[in-house]
């Protein structure tokens, strides 16, 4: 497993990072980590890991789209002084353009989305020893719907985003939508979440494996 | 418009008919009739008929199936008298073969269904003015998605119930499914329903304006 | 329809805009817009022309008078740089001359309302492409009655201040209390209020249908 | 003062008389009494006569009409043993005609008022030192309100019913619409009442006094 | 009765004037002058002067001793620009003496609390119409119970202040304590107060009724 | 100290001895004896003895008076099969007839006090090890305050009673009105109760104290 | 797995079980299955094996001893008609000898314990595909800790009740206290559980893991 | 006892000193200081000193380290120019290193938690007449237990600390961990702490009392 003794490790995104964690920052006991995939992989790593001291910090942000994250970047992550770094975000930029078509969401179009993913990147590669940018994902299984398509189109501009850097840093890609893709071809998606967006624990634990098989945990 | 002066009519369903009504009868002033189509149906017959007295009764019980809208039906409906009964049930009846596909949803199953319909109508035929049969709706635009083909499926169980009864009784079928697939062509589905079950305003005064155009309103 | 794919539309007024709108702007999905007569034609709207984006904000706020409305009219609706603009106020401005007769309501006299009515007109109408002028109104049938004489004489304000405008401007004036008198002849005020000032539903949606004739939806 | 030491004395009515009192016999210290005017009136006797003992009884129940009154005769004054009996009832079989006129109120029209009145003073008068009929009243200047109308029909039959019994039994009648309408010359409805159905302490204390003064107080 | 039509009235106080008033001012429909005397007095002058416009202002202040009525006099008694302003304090100043006499109370004594109550009255009577001081006051009959001598020689003092300024202005004392002396030769003192200091509404009329004799309503 | 390893003592009173202890039997851990003077003894008994298990037990009643407490003796008492039974009671006999002189107390005066008090002992004392009567008090020092003297002249049947059964059996009569009126001459008795009935936590150590000398603990 | 298509699992237990499970039966969406291990089994298998319907039941019960669950064991278990039974139960039966040693605790000894679980075992097995027995556990490293020393005899008595029917049924023994022993040469008990007796999700998630091995998933 | 006439006496610590006290100071009436062992303190001498009038202040900050105690004492301390100074911190020190070990906790190591208790001292010991530093402490009877260990450490610094300054200034040393290491040679440490660091009543008596003895009352 690639965290060593005394680092920090931290996870930013939106509501499905959040879960209801601690404020200003979401670590320690009791429900500081919020009740998602954050703690499921932090309750992992401390059951296989318990001589290895992990600070997990999670910094999810319900309701944020990548603008929001980006400025939020130095508050909630920089001050952290991470070793290790987790984005998923992406699910608002698109959301917003389906349930709220009617509103402004210009700052939410992709280009907007690559330049925000991007620019946290660049401020943070040179100063960590690692990043991984979490595929956003919708858990439908129709390929065709259009919702679904933007999503994929948004996973895609992270891919980009993480191959135009993998060169020089250490970014890595985590594809979670394939394993919603997988599991759907079984159950419905109202099995796993309500809106098809916020995924119940059996999608958090489909989130928090696939982290701690990109960590090799 | 058919209903006449001094008229009761009651409207069974599910959540979707429910909205928060009164117990143990929905009507009255306040939020006695709940916030949904049957709010808006009473309101606008309020408007261009105020020269009539209606007595409108919502019965509607959040979380209810066929079976259990069967059961209810003295209690619910009978009790009132009614000059004018609606039904729209099924939604829930679907629901549980997708959701909580691994609990016992034996009773829920077409037959039952079909059944629980006909055991409303032949009690009830006899001593009303008329019935509507209101199908159960999917607020999804893609035809093959397999919940939206199991609602379809129920909503021509009930289109065949009312075939089978219309010739001896005055019962007609209201068809709100092709309502919401049409305005699906243009909106998300998440733009009018979180979980494409429970509408909002906009499905709600669909609804109210399909029956409203049924009784000539 | 007047209102265009793209354009904003702002409503303006006390508690009977308001309902319970969100906050800083009433906008968006769920309760955003609040439960009134705004809500009920952004509903109609969004059935009838869902090919068309309409981003319909409500800036309402219980409480205010005239003079409250013209103090946050920066705030409230030019931050939001409406296509169009709806106003009905007034009704405060009367009422706490007859419930709190003792108190200083020197600044809610006609002289003052008129001031704040051409306010908000002279620094609107340059820059939108309509405006509309609701008038308040009481649901009381006695002609006679002195709150319901006051209430008529400051629509009649409502109305000379639009006639003061049309000329130049893109400005109209939509007449509600006429539909509530109509009503009364058939309804005691009680059935669709509980003081005479909030409507209930059914006076909500009369507000809603002449707003959508106006704009000739 | 007619109340003599050691009396008790029950006022029974509606939400008028109620005003949070405490179940299920309003009495006692802190809000046993309510905060209407039956306190007002336990009150200003405890200050003028606190040399008699005087148990002063609040049965009036929120939203009852003449006929729930009489259903609840027995548990409510009879159980008491009073030797004085205040009646104020009718608010609420006038008001359901108006506010919800198309329910079913057969049972509040002017002979059911007239003989529910009649059957609470056939077993209560030969059993008590006296008994008070208020008039239900309407807190509404204009005489030709059609709800004021009905109002002052019903406070006829009060009156009528008094004059019945009032050769044989001691049963005077108290007329507050009087009072309410000589204040409604000075000030408008909506300072004394919300609803011009429910007192504020304006129109409680005017209601108070004139019992005092029937009481000789 | 000495207020005429259109002045302001202040009444400032601790906790037996406040009585749940609103914040800032006390005054306006609902609630907002709190339901103590305050309410007492402006309920009895709109019933028999209700030609008359008066302004009454609850600043009454829980917990408030005289140096905090005092420092909070501009902010709370001059901006409002009284015609005639009433004080009743020093039930805090005495009884802290009793309950917490631990606590550093040096700022209670007899000379502050003089101090206090003649910097009121210094800053004030030149520029009202008139002052009344209201007696700060016990329910205990026992006339050597230590806290029961303690507030009469506050009292005092409240008398002696209002007699040295009442040679050049209009300023009244009003004995409240003599009532209450009165009253508990009949009642025990937990049958008008659970502590002897609050009044429920029986202490609380008689102090209104005495400021409505001081007024000469 | 008299009480053995493996005993059963029940506290049986009125809100002094409750003071929110768990239902339907004030034991086990947390809040189960409540806050008062039971727990002070339990908490005292535990550091002092803790090799012997003692099982405590308070069913004490708020507002419960003597004829309240003998009608729940065998369900709240004999049901716990104990050994020793400690009672203090008689405060509300006391205390309605003076802050609710007007109702009907007819059941609280002293000859249903003592004959309460007797009922409870006779068919308690041949089945324990021992009975403790605490006095029930008042914390006013003035001994010619009405309530006081009622106070006295109750805890004087309490005295009388025990020395009725003391020769038979064992029996004795615990005076902690002697301890508050020592502790009235150096503070005011609101320093240790609001209502000089219910003890802060001052007043309940006293209690507690007087308890552990009688039982030589 | 062991689990097929279409069977039902029960599991039965105490507050380590239960955490907040839905009533009367712990099932379906939401948080019906509580937040404990049984829903982190449940999840598990929903992500490895989502082709099987399994129907998981969560009966713990807050607070039960293995009294109170044989108790509820036809209402709780039998009702289920369950495939395979699994219990864990012992830790309140331990728990109350330490933390309320003062009651009585006769009905919590080990010939109890042991009596209970034979029962629920003779009636269970010949109906059931299988039955685990989970050990109760407390999370202390020290084996010389008293409650410790008692909670590995009640575990002991476990393992030779599933000794005693392993012969003649398929039920087997899950020892979860060695893994917790485990963990404690690493963390300290505060770091997975306030009282060393509720997991937090560490010790969750541990069980789960060991019941997943136990049946081969 | 000690504490003369007038004095002041604060006492700082933790969760265990704060125990819900009120804000900015734990003093006065009714919870004012909290339900701990202060508040036993007060009364205990509130009790058998009651000519003394002895302001007694609670500063505990529930989880609070010596850090945050240090951070605080000008506006928790020596703002109120006590005479006396209890001190009891540490557990939140030692705490941390063992439910949190995965934090930064550099801070709370031994030579911080010595340097923030030396600077207590030596700021305080020249302007008050005495300082009593009591041991942190953990209710474990298991000397092995490595949080037992570690408070015990932290209990040794505070006497060293002590022993630095006890000869030229009045500083004394209370070691509570005795009395508790006494009473659990008796009982578990559950029946006096959920979680061996906060005290139940039972706990809170014991640091009262040896406080008690400290001060010779």
């Amino acid at each position: 497993m690639i965290f060593q003794n005394g680092e920090t490790i931290v996870f930013a995104g939106d509501s499905v990072t959040d879960c209801g964690r601690k404020r200003p920052y979401g670590m320690g006991l009791w429900e500081g980590l919020g009740n998602g995939y954050v703690r499921m992989v932090d309750t992992s790593l401390a059951i296989d890991y318990p001589e290895r001291m992990l600070r997990i910090i999670n910094v999810g942000e319900s309701g944020a789209a990548s603008k929001d994250m980006l400025a939020h970047w130095e508050q909630n992550v920089e001050k952290c002084n991470p070793d290790w770094v987790f984005v998923m975000i992406g699910a608002n930029d698109v959301w917003r353009q389906f349930d709220e078509p009617n509103l402004d969401n210009s700052l939410l179009m992709p280009d907007c989305y690559r330049a925000n993913l991007e620019a946290v990147c660049e401020r943070t590669l040179p100063n960590v020893k690692g990043m991984f940018i979490i595929s956003p994902f919708y858990m439908e299984a129709n390929d065709n719907d259009p919702m679904k398509k933007r999503m994929v189109e948004y996973a895609g501009i992270c891919k980009e985003v993480v191959e135009k850097y993998a060169e020089k840093y250490n970014i890595k890609y985590i594809d979670v939508q394939e394993d919603f893709d997988n599991h759907l071809k079984y159950r419905y998606p109202s099995y796993i979440s309500w809106d098809r967006v916020h995924p119940n624990w059996v999608g958090g634990m489909m989130i928090a494996r696939k982290i701690l098989k990109a960590i090799e945990a």
